[in-house]
């Protein structure tokens, strides 16, 4: 798909059907946000795939805006380091942020739709206990 | 170009040609960053485009590490507002982030390449003083 195409068809969505995602799809999702640039280059992210229907279902309930989660094909978790340190906490968002947008635009490229990650859910993600949390639905 | 051509194809340079960008190119990247999902779409950000070689000179002393911004053909600087809210300040680096993947696709695929914004200069482009600045170059 033309970028500008996936640009302006990106949408934001919560209702899916039940329709596996290709794993050759989601490895170019996750290229996608590996690719991303990060402050200094520092990469504080880690990207978990998530696709087992009972563990899609406990990762929904992580926070209460996620329950779309539940139903979705495959939810790609970012989870970072939690930081007390103002600054380092700026750069990881904003590097969460740009990493989202890649994310967004190369499912949006292969016709998969997307929601906008709810905001307060991606706090939940970022905690130490949801990290540990996370890394069990991978 | 194809997005994923985009997004294999976006570097990060700080030396520049002397071609203007063309009127029409800065549009759309712009369409590209103002079509960028926020946090309860609160749009929190200007976008403030500078192409005035004198203007562009004194927006690269807003900041020590943002001496590329004076060679550049046209910088766009993103101003948001400041907030003492840990939250909200989570909430606004995460949407500049997201802006700012936007800001690189839209210009990686019309040919044209930028640097990732040092994130330093960022913050000084955040501040409300920085943003009288940056709005009087625009």
């Amino acid at each position: 798909m033309e970028t500008w195409d996936a640009i302006r068809s990106r949408r934001n969505v919560r209702s899916y059907s039940e329709r596996a995602i290709a794993p050759e799809d989601l490895d170019r999702i996750l290229e996608a946000a590996w690719r991303t640039p990060s402050a200094g280059n520092q990469q504080a992210w880690d990207f978990v795939v998530c696709t087992d229907r009972e563990q899609l279902a406990q990762l929904a309930r992580v926070f209460r805006a996620a329950s779309h989660v539940a139903r979705s094909a495959a939810t790609i978790a970012l989870v970072a380091p939690k930081s007390d340190d103002a600054q380092m906490r700026d750069l990881i968002q904003f590097d969460l942020g740009q990493a989202t947008m890649s994310i967004m635009l190369a499912a949006a490229d292969l016709g998969i739709r997307i929601p906008a990650p709810r905001r307060r859910a991606r706090y939940g993600w970022s905690t130490s206990s949801t990290r540990r949390r996370a890394m069990r639905s991978s």
